[in-house]
């Protein structure tokens, strides 16, 4: 005889509402996990189409108590959260995934490259810098370029600032110190292609991790995936191997995306994230699994699904439209026209430089499926900038000025 | 200078919350359309993962009047619906895809077989009858057994019954028609494989056939689907050409599903459903573009996306645990570790007999392919009926009696 069923399903509470939630959301729902979202506007991308949100800020203790009240495990959609409340909430034994220490990392661009270098991995020559002097120094030894990062809270090219000499240098100083920033100097690189790995990593270590994707980024914002990227395989698995001794040496829970330089042969690590990351949108349609449900299997410590891609190569293109482009909804039927394109869309506001959302496409052929793609993309958000393997090195560090 | 934005989403309102309604919002969500739904509770399995939920009874005008009001476009989930109210909203100039006309013949198997045998297409000899008398009469005239179906409500093999003789039919009639069940006679058939092809279509005719699939059916449920089905290219293009046939006879709009029978090597057509259905969930991760995509595309009059298939072969099983089955999430974790399998539960309660789900598995080999598919599936649901391409036609024809 049947027994009457007691189970329920698998809860997990998303912190922060952006097209990232909304993504793994897609997810949950085939894989019949409830998820709880923290969201501050109930008009935010992921907001608009889940059915529990609760409103509250992503750095209050009470909030994110209650979020982990509710659910088996809480994860992120952003950085953006207060790691003091993490830990407290580890204390109270709520399940935390990824963990208070990884988000710390996560966070913090000098954390990141202390950890990199101790876990003798490659990264471009590095310093944390409190003055002026010690950036300007800093260049005088490394070299002119010098790159400047701020530590925290920089993203798509925001906060980062490359320092043609040392007047730029004493400049950036005297307007970004004062304002409490932390910066990070890095020797400029010579970059001649962006690559990143994901790496899906269970509590206990179990982890896959995804074919190799080159990003095409300019001014610091990635433009496109192609997948797998078009380097050698042993390139590759270094890059595997790379992102593997990372998600092990900080412990990561579910997606870690390790961004990556390809700069005379040689990988560099560039900085990570401990989350379902841009760069992984290939995964949707390209790969047997994608990044947003392997986050969630990672993070209810279920097994992993594969990461084979689905077909030869897979080009995903964001759409962010340009200064004389348009909302992807004006022209959203003509681009549904380009054959053999999947379209996301990702509901956020029409703003001219803003992440609307993404189209991918499947093919045989790298050239003809990345010129599919940008075709519907074109369509959906107006001009892109023409295609190229990559941008000047000096163009794709540098970030939109103090935005 | 760019324009400010006026666009807004597309919105499409669902009546019924099932599984087709929850897998057609996974596809909205990344279109950025938006979902409206009318449930009538809310732990239906789409109204548990939808933002916008209306109560009501799918046969209620006002219901349905103030979903339409809110939204471009009004589809369905079921047929149980009122095509009189249907035709008093499309008379108040409201948007309803499929329309009064085509849902009616969706609704009534009398009404679908007097379509089909006018347009000339091949369907078993059949007559409806409203007494014993004239049972009996259709018996004597093309042999016993007869297959004799409800016009009305029948789905998953109720309202289906196989009858041996004049003694059968008599004992039939006598309970069925003082019940006031509207009974269709059909000539048995001797069902070599069942098979289905979808079609989805816009309203002013545009069309795209999905390939054709291998249904599996135990006692009248569809338990597994088979892509492309292991038959002729003349079958499969014969299909096709049947499927878009009806479409353009009855006016669909959306997604038509047309369920056939192969038998002694000549297609017959079954039955239809006007919506999104089980026979096309194989097309989520199989085909470019899922069903479930392509009917938002119909019903918004947007361009239809491509049905190719993504891989050689492409097994879906259906997780219907039986009398020793169990809740599929009780094993859900062991589930994912069976590699290249996609898991989708509907997060309907546990009752064995119950669809709570599916898995489908892409490969290169057909066998390979079910194999893994079908193991995914006794781990989540229970153990399978052993595996066969097809079981006997008598028992695929027989219903649950009366349930």
């Amino acid at each position: 005889m049947q027994r009457e069923s007691a189970e329920r399903a698998a809860r997990v509470g998303i912190v922060g509402a952006g097209q990232l939630a909304r993504m793994t959301l897609q997810s949950a729902i085939a894989l019949g996990v409830d998820v709880h979202l923290l969201a501050t506007s109930p008009d935010e991308s992921a907001a608009r189409v889940c059915a529990n949100v609760s409103l509250g800020a992503p750095a209050s203790y009470e909030a994110l108590a209650a979020l982990a009240e509710a659910c088996d495990a809480v994860t992120f959609d952003h950085e953006l959260v207060d790691v003091g409340v993490l830990r407290r909430l580890e204390q109270a034994g709520r399940c935390i995934r990824p963990s208070a220490e990884t988000m710390a990392v996560a966070q913090n661009k000098g954390l990141q490259r202390a950890r990199f270098a101790a876990l003798g991995l490659p990264v471009p020559a590095f310093q944390p810098v409190g003055t002026a002097r010690d950036l300007v120094d800093f260049g005088e030894r490394e070299g002119w370029p010098v790159v400047a990062k701020a530590q925290r809270g920089g993203y798509d090219g925001r906060g980062v600032w490359v320092l043609a000499d040392a007047a730029t240098a004493r400049d950036l100083a005297a307007r970004a110190i004062p304002a409490g920033v932390e910066l990070l100097a890095e020797a400029w690189v010579p970059v001649d292609r962006e690559l990143a790995v994901l790496i899906a990593r269970r509590p206990g270590g179990d982890a896959v991790t995804y074919p190799l994707v080159e990003t095409v980024q300019i001014e610091g914002i990635c433009r496109e995936l192609l997948a797998p990227a078009p380097v050698s395989g042993a390139i590759e698995a270094e890059a595997r191997r790379i992102g593997l001794r990372i998600a092990d040496g900080i412990g990561a829970t579910g997606i870690l995306a390790v961004e990556l330089f390809l700069a005379k042969g040689r990988l560099l690590i560039n900085e990570l994230a401990a989350r379902p990351h841009n760069s992984g949108h290939f995964s949707i349609e390209g790969c047997v699994t994608s990044q947003f449900e392997n986050h969630l299997r990672a993070v209810l410590d279920w097994p992993l699904g594969s990461t084979a891609l689905r077909a030869p190569s897979v080009a995903t293109v964001n759409l962010i439209p340009g200064p004389n482009g348009w909302d992807p909804l004006r022209h959203l039927p003509e681009a549904l026209g380009v054959e053999g394109v999947s379209v996301h869309l990702y509901q956020k506001g029409f703003r001219p430089g803003r992440k609307l959302g993404h189209v991918t496409a499947l093919g045989d052929d790298p050239a003809e499926t990345r010129a599919r793609a940008r075709r519907a993309a074109e369509l959906l958000a107006g001009p892109l900038p023409p295609e190229s393997h990559q941008p000047s090195a000096i163009s794709h560090q540098r970030g939109a000025a103090d935005a």
